[in-house]
């Protein structure tokens, strides 16, 4: 019943959140995209930035409203809290963007590697965004930096992301250094992803053959059903034949 | 019919085609190998690369003319259309060495592992030619600039796609850094693919033992399909033996 | 008996070196991060150090004499030999450590996937840690070094184990580079498990179409169990029946 | 006949061609090793060199000459020719240590796995210590170099192999990065090798579930088996039986 109702505002909830948390990228991205911003527009993003805050808790305190369980509804969704606690540290208020996960579900193919591949694409662009803006916020205007813009913010992702780190970019603030820990370890995680889904088709392709024989063994173990049968009906003919007053069943 | 005619003309023209994209590759390569060479060589190596162009273009419009569905066989070969289309950005027009892959399919062992191990070595060296080519081209005489010539655009190509990346050349262009971006992907893939043959090959030869065992479950139902057989074969003698006035069949 | 009394042993004394290892982490790591640190502090750090290694000698000694075979134990636990005999090498020391990993294995899941999932994120934080104090340690003060505290010295081991590999931060002495090699060669066999895990994963996926139909063979083989048996009792009843004076058993 | 002979030849050669290996080892590295070795010195190892050489010249005719078919040797041994041929670039001398990967097939363990681990473990080992001396002697003395010694060209190799690539060291010269890039090739199928190892051990261990399953369907097959036996001794007893006059075989 309550997870009933939880099941619907979520249903209902997913479009407002997704178009809330893209509006949440443009007001948070283009501030630090375009320095040269003046300060009413920075002021006026900010806001926009904190209205979509709002409306991801107003949908986190609806879900936990309308659960049955409050506290197991907060342990089983602690980056729903997260994304409420957390936008004090400004990189972290991106993880608003989980909601746009949700439209890559939506989005992917059925088959299991098929929606394994749009996750991999999906979620790297959207690290790499996430990491460029976040990056570049944090170290713009320090000292000793050398990422000075958001294309050396994105350069810097990519480079970090695929785990080939020239070290012409890199991050010198506490800030942007943790940022870039997360960046490498979704890297690492993206490898693996990318590895495993290459691997798992190839033993596919592979196990192709052994499926064949084991297909084999069915064909037999078919052959032989039909062959008991045929004695079984057989007997039963015998027994209830021409003979039926000798053999009776 | 229709899609003979097009089987037909791809046959035909892969050979012709695979031509175009060498010579293409030297027309494009070797301004860029050779800093030196004089501007009337310059304008013909660019005449060669238009005539590559205009021999991939006739080559996709006569496809087109002779596909039934023409907006599905557009839908179905993006990757020709931007051959045909793209080659506005410089680095863009290495995409007619696809043509290439083809011959790659030719040349390869008949096992999937084997086909896989010819792309792997054969796509990475026309990558790291490709890459190398296209960041020289797009880095020479730019300002703070550390790829001079095409031995350094070699060396930083194979860093970047075996993901080292010292950092001793990398590229400043934004055009330069979409060529690294291209080779880091390619790189993030050629490593997951070898290790992936190498696990499909490892998990195969440890799975054999497995293989022995299903092996050894179908001799066993074989042997049962004998002793079923031998015992209808049993039965029948018996109904049609001696006492057959008594048990007819 | 031996045996049971070397086991009882190291159950009993498994929590007491959990803490002396902790101790020891605390008492190695806040000299290196507080550089400050009033001589006497440092001493007092260097007496708890010491007192650690004599309850870990106690410990495998202890041991020792508990074992029947005395050379086998020694041959069979290397690694705690080595934390005894090494300390001489500063940077070794951490290998008393290890015998937090035992805790690992208490804390994890039950499911092998979920327990490699433990052990990766514990090791790598472990080892995080200890590449970072190690190399603060070795490095700090050296002509020529850039790792100047604990914070680059984390930031140095994160971009080591994930083979990022900027170069803004890099071991210059031999003992940090000694501590570099081991870091780099556990980070390959990090990525290694994380790829292998979710390879893993995506196999039995996919692999449980192929266990369906496995599944299928056995429904197949009960029914052919199943027709079996009534042929038998069939084949009793029959000659159990009315017919019993001519068929008799 | 002449196979055996081969054969027999190549069982003989394999002890003195192994410490041909390590004497050409030392005789290779120690002058790079040790860049104040005196001019006399120099002079014996290149002489040393030069012997090793000879006797793999020999071993390689040896069996030429005692094979039957020469042409398909020289095809079936390219590296063994390399080693012959190549020496003219002095990198390529150590090819000559191929004949060490020999005796790691007679040290490692029988299990598949157990042989790749000591396969990746020692070949590593020969490739990290072939890579520091070929890069420091390539690179020692060069204008704008920074591998000044064996320590640096060790450090170097192990950044390489592993993909870290910090970018403190790096080759300058043509040679240098032409060793570069194949330590880099044989850091990926390292790194891919160690992956594959591992999630094939995973794999096995997350299949053994489904080989339960499997041993299960034997199981039934083996009742099934044992049934149909029973019926057929049960049909042989009744017909042999007392009834037997009216049932005959």
């Amino acid at each position: 019943m309550a997870a009933n109702r939880v099941e619907r505002w979520e249903r209902r909830s997913e479009w407002p959140l997704s178009i809330a948390a893209v509006i949440f990228l443009l007001a948070y991205g283009l501030p630090i995209a375009i320095p040269t911003m003046s300060y009413d527009a920075r002021v006026a993003c900010e806001i926009v930035v904190r209205i979509t805050w709002v409306v991801f808790a107003i949908d986190y305190f609806g879900r936990l409203a309308l659960s049955e369980r409050r506290w197991g509804f907060v342990k089983r969704h602690p980056l729903d809290l997260a994304v409420i606690l957390l936008p004090i540290l400004r990189p972290l208020r991106l993880l608003r963007l989980v909601a746009l996960v949700g439209v890559l579900n939506r989005v992917g193919s059925h088959t299991l590697r098929g929606r394994v591949v749009t996750y991999v694409v999906g979620s790297t662009a959207l690290l790499i965004t996430c990491g460029a803006l976040a990056v570049t916020d944090a170290e713009r205007g320090q000292s000793g930096t050398n990422i000075a813009n958001l294309g050396d913010g994105f350069w810097w992702a990519i480079t970090t992301m695929t785990t080939v780190g020239y070290g012409d970019r890199y991050p010198v603030t506490t800030t942007g250094r943790f940022v870039a820990a997360a960046l490498m370890v979704a890297g690492i995680a993206l490898l693996g992803v990318v590895t495993a889904t290459l691997a798992s088709w190839l033993v596919e392709r592979v196990a192709e053959a052994t499926d064949d024989d084991q297909a084999a063994t069915r064909v037999q173990v078919e052959q032989l059903t039909a062959e008991v049968r045929r004695l079984a009906d057989e007997l039963a003919a015998s027994s209830a034949g021409p003979g039926g007053d000798r053999l009776p069943r």
